[in-house]
C-alpha cells in the first residue's frame, strides 16, 4: 500500500478484517508518522516505511494499492505496471487526459490488472438499481437521474487544489451515470452557481451544479450536485426506461419513525461519508481481490477511470456557455 | 331520510352530489331546526319535516336512510320493513342482541334490503387489503391485526351513553376483523385500561383496549384501540397469511416530506374522521344505491350488523377476566 | 362557459357540485351536440347554445370560463374583457407571445380579473411543497427539480397540432418551476430525444426531454419529461435549499402493500390525469370564485400565463444547440 | 469461550474483528472437531480444547462466554462465578425458574458481572425506538406492540427440544416488551394455533401465537409470533404513548424500488437471522466489553434473563385458557 492517509487507512483496516484473500505486506508513505506507524503495527503489517520504492521493488508483492495524492497516481501506476504488479488506484487516475492514457497504456503493456476506486459502484443501493437495469427490468434506458449532495463543503484550501466540483465531486456521478446507462457519453452541458459559500466562488469554483448528458444510446442523463445538504449525504439515482424505473432512496441509520402531533419524523441521512459507504469500501476491495485471484477483468478498468475525467473536462461547458462534445476533449 | 344530525347531513350531501341514482324526497327529524331546514332546502330536498311517520307512509318513497339515535334504529327498521321500504341504517343496529334479531327478522319477512353503515369496509385502503385477501394473494389467513386510535376522546357525556369503548369504537374494528378474516369469531379476550383520561374510568369505561379473537377458521385476530392518538386518526390493518401479508398505512393529507437537519418530516394523520373517510361515505351510499337498483344483496347485511354487537357483548371478557365465547352471548 | 369539451365538462361538473359561489348560467360551444346538451341539462344549466356571442353579450353574466381550443383563447379573452367580464382561461393563453400580451393588455385595460388554468398549482402535494418553500423552511432555494411523465403519448394528430412537448406538456412544469422557485427564469437549455415512439420524431417533436433553467435568484432548475411512463402519471417536485429540501412523492390510489416472497409491492401511480388531479381542478375553481367574490388578485395571473410560453419559446435551445435567454424571446 | 457452535463462532469472529478490548485466549467445546479447530486457529485463538474445565480454572482468563446448549448454561454460570470470572451467557439462562435464580445468586455472591444474550436490544432499529421512549418523546407508554415472525420454522426435532414457541421464539419478544415498556409484566394471556405445519401441533406446540401483557405501569402489551413468514424476517416494534408513537420498520437489504406497470416493488426482508442482526451481535459484545472494562452494570442483567422465562412460564395461559399472573409462576 502506497499512501496511508484517511482512505488508505480505511482500505488497510477493511483488508485486514474482511478480505482474507489479501495480506498487506508493506505500507509506505513519504509522510509516515508515529500515529500511522502505530496503526500499521496494530494491523500486524510487517513493513512500515517512508520508501515507496521498496514496495515497488519487492518481488514478493503481487499488487499495490495506490492511495497517495492524485498528482502521484499516474506515475505510481506506470512504475508498478513496469514491475509487473496488479494495481488498485484511488480515483481519479489524473486530471490530465494524456497522463491517464499513459497510465492505461503502461498497464496494458505490462498485462497487469488495474482497478480504479469508484467505490459507489459497489454500494448496495446503487448496485441494486444497476442490477435491475442490466437484467432488462427497466427496458431501454431513457433517462438517468442522479442527485448527489455532500453534507458540508471541503475546506477552501482543498477546493483550490481539487480541480473543482466536476473533478472532485461530480466525477463519482459521471462514473455512476455511465455505469447505470450502459452507454458512453457524447456531450455534456453544465449549469452552475455559487449558492453555498461565496469563498468557493472566489476560489474560482461553483458549489451547485446541474449537468445534462447525451449518451450514445440516445438516452439523456442529468446530475445535480450541491456542496452542502443540511440533512446529510444525499445520494439517489434513478434509471427510467421503457418498462419502468429503478429508483433508490437514501440510506438512513435506522428505520424508526416518530408519529407526533406535528407529523411523522424519520432519521436524517448519514452525515459522514465513511458511514454511508462502509460496505462499499469493503466490497470494492473484495472485488479487486477476486479479480486478481481468479484472473478476471477488474470491475472498474482503466477506461472506466478515463471517461469520467473526459466528462469533467467537457464540463468546461459551464464556462463556455455551450454544450461540449466528449470528442472535443479526448 | 330519518335523522338529520351530523352523519345524516353527510349522507344527504353525498347523495345529492355523487349518487345520481338516489334522490332524496324527504328528510325528517323530530328535532328539525331552522339551520337543518336551510341545509335541506339548499340541497333541494322537497319535503322537510319533523314527522318521521310521513316518510314511512309515503308510498312514493322506495328506501329510507335511518340516521337517528341508536335507540331508535331497530324500531325504524321494523316499521320501514313493514312498509316495504329498503333500508340503510347507521351502525350499530342496537346494542341489544334480541332487538337486532327482531329487526333482521322483520327485514327478512318483508323481503326488503338492509345495509348497515359500517363505512370503513368502503375505505380505499382497507378495501385494497380486503381485495388482496379475497383474491388469494395472502393465502390462508393466519393473523388479522387492526390498530384503531382516535385523535380525541368524545365528551364524557357521550362516553356514558355510548355503551363503552367496545360498543362505540371497537365495533368498527370487530366488523373489519370479520370482513378481513372471512371467518366468524368464536371467542373474545379483552384487556383494557384507563390511560388517557381518568374521567373515562369514572364513567365506568376504559380508554385503551387490546382484544384478541379466535376465528372459526383457526386464525387469530388482535385489535388495539386508544381514545387518543396525538398524531391523529390511526387506522391500520394487516392480514398475515401463508403466502404473504397485506398491510396498509394511514392516509396523510399529502405526500410532501421535508428533509431537514433533524430528520425527514412527513405530515401527521388526518385529525378529523370526516376528512379521513370522505370517500368511504360516498362509496357506501353508491353501494346501497346499486344493491337497490340492481336487486343485489347489500354489501353489509343485517347479520353483518349483528355479529359485531355479539363481539362487543363478549368483550365482557374484560370485566370477567376470562376468554368469552360468542356462543355464550348469542 | 365557452367550450364544452372534456376539460369544460370537468369544470362544469365541479362548479355545480363543489363551488356554490359560482352558478353556471350558460354554456356555449360551436360544436354543441346532443350528448353535451344532455350533460348540461343534467347540471340544470339554463342556457345551452352554439352561440358564444350570446354569453359575451349577456349582461347578467359576471365571468366567463374559456375552455375552447387554444387558438381561440386570446380572442375570447379580449372580447370578454371588453364586455367587463372576469375570465378563467385554460392554459396556455396562446403560443404567440404577442397574442398573449394583447390579451393581458385587454384584461388590464378593462380592470377585470384573469386566471389561467395551471391546475397543478392547486394540487395538494405540490402545494405542500410550495408552502414549505414560502414559509422559509427550506431557506434560500438552490435547486428546483421536477419529474413529469405521462402514462401514454397523445395521438400523433394531437402531437402535430400541440406545438410540441414544450408547449403542450412541459408548459405545466415551466409554470411549476417558477411557482416553486419564487423567481423568474433567465435562461433555458434543452436536451431532447425520440425514445418513446419514432412517429413523434417524424412529426417533428421529441418525446423525452430534460431542460435546465437559470433563475434570476441564481437558483438552478431542472425538469425531465417523458411521454410514456408505464407505471402511470409520474409527477414529483423537489426544492432543495440552504435549510433542507421539500420533496413530494406520487399519489397512489391506496396505501396497501403486499409483503410477498419476492418483495413488497405497493400500487402503481394513477394512469389517468383526471384521477390524479381531481381535487386540483376543484381547488382552482374555488380559488377563482374567491378571487372574484372577494376582489382579490387571482392566484394565476395573465403574467403567470405569459412566462411559461416564453420558456417554451426559449426551448428552441434544443434545435439551436445552445442555451437561450428569455430576453431573446420576449 | 465455552461452546463453539453457530452462535459461538459468530461471537468469536466479531470479537476478533470488532472488539479490540476483548481477546479470546481459549475456546472449549466437548464436541470440538477439525473444522472448528481450523476456524479457531484462523482467528489466532491460542487454546483450542474439549476441556471446558481448563477455561474455568485458567487464572489468566477474566471472562467467559457461555455459548453451549441451554441445559448447561446455569451450571457453567455458577462455576464461572465461583471462579470469579465475568460472564456473558446466551439466552435463555434456563427454562427452570429455580435454576435461573440459583445462577443469579451465584453471580451476586461472587460479585462478578453477568450479561444475558438478548441481542435484539442492541439492534439499531429497536434501539432507536427504545431511545425515543426513554427520552420521553412518546410520553407515558400506553401500548407496546411487537410483531415477530421467522422466515421458516426450525426442524421438528428442535421444536420438540426447544420448550415450545414461548421459550424458544417469543422469549426474545418478552424481553423486548419489558425493555421498551420500562415496566414489569403482571399478567399474560396467550392465544395460539397450529397454522403453519401440523407436525408442530403433533409435537405439542403451536406455531402462531398472540400474547397480551398487562404491565405494572398500567400499559398493555401485545406480541404476535409466527413460525413462517414467506417474506422473511419480520421484526417490528411500536410503542404508543400519550405524546406519540415510536414505530420501526423492517430492515431490507437495499432501498431500491422498481416502478413497474403493476406497481412499485421493493425488496423483501432478510431471510437469514445472521444477516438481519449482524450489527446487533457486534454491539452486544462491545457493550459487554465496556461493562467489564469500565466496571459498569451490564445492559442485560441476570434479572433481565429471569423475567422473560417467567413470562414464558405464564404463557401456560394458552393451555389453561385463562389469564395467568406472573406472581403465580415466580
Amino acid at each position: 500500500m502506497i499512501g496511508a492517509g484517511r482512505i488508505g487507512k480505511v482500505h488497510a483496516k477493511n483488508i485486514t478484517m474482511f478480505v482474507p484473500e489479501l495480506e498487506i505486506k508493506a505500507i509506505a508513505d513519504p509522510y509516515m508518522n508515529a500515529e500511522t506507524e502505530a496503526f500499521a503495527r496494530g494491523l500486524r503489517i510487517p513493513v512500515v516505511t517512508k520508501d515507496t520504492d521498496s514496495i515497488l521493488k519487492d518481488s514478493e508483492i503481487e499488487a499495490v494499492l495506490i492511495c497517495s495524492s492524485t498528482d502521484t497516481h499516474a506515475d505510481f501506476i506506470i512504475r508498478a505496471a513496469e514491475e509487473g504488479k496488479h494495481i488498485f488506484c484511488e480515483k481519479p487516475v489524473d486530471y490530465d487526459v494524456r497522463r491517464v492514457r499513459q497510465a492505461i497504456d503502461a498497464v496494458k503493456a505490462a498485462g497487469v490488472k488495474l482497478q480504479v476506486g469508484f467505490c459507489r459502484r459497489f454500494d448496495h443501493n446503487h448496485r441494486a438499481v444497476y442490477d435491475m437495469v442490466r437484467s432488462g427490468k427497466v427496458g431501454k434506458v431513457n433517462i438517468v437521474k442522479i442527485s448527489s449532495r455532500d453534507p458540508e463543503p471541503p475546506p477552501i484550501s482543498y477546493v483550490k487544489a481539487s480541480g473543482g466540483i466536476f473533478c472532485d465531486m461530480m466525477i463519482h456521478d459521471f462514473d455512476m451515470a455511465r455505469f447505470l446507462a450502459g452507454s458512453e457519453v457524447e456531450e455534456v452541458s453544465a449549469v452552475g452557481a455559487v449558492l453555498v459559500d461565496p469563498a468557493i466562488g472566489q476560489a474560482g469554483d461553483v458549489d451547485t451544479a446541474v449537468v445534462t448528458l447525451r449518451f450514445e444510446s440516445g438516452a439523456i442523463g442529468v446530475i445535480d450536485n450541491s456542496r452542502r445538504a443540511v440533512y446529510g449525504y444525499d445520494q439517489r439515482v434513478e434509471v427510467f426506461g421503457s418498462e419502468g424505473a429503478a429508483v433508490n432512496a437514501n440510506d438512513v441509520p435506522n428505520t424508526a419513525a416518530f408519529y407526533g402531533a406535528d407529523g411523522t419524523v424519520t432519521g436524517a441521512c448519514y452525515k459522514v461519508m465513511w458511514d454511508r459507504y462502509t460496505e462499499a469500501f469493503v466490497s470494492e476491495m473484495r472485488a479487486f481481490a477476486e479479480a486478481v485471484a481468479r484472473d478476471l477483468e477488474t470491475p472498474v478498468t482503466g477506461e472506466d477511470g478515463l471517461y469520467p475525467v473526459l466528462m469533467a473536462a467537457a464540463a468546461k461547458s459551464l464556462r463556455e456557455h455551450r454544450p461540449v462534445r466528449i470528442a472535443e476533449v479526448c
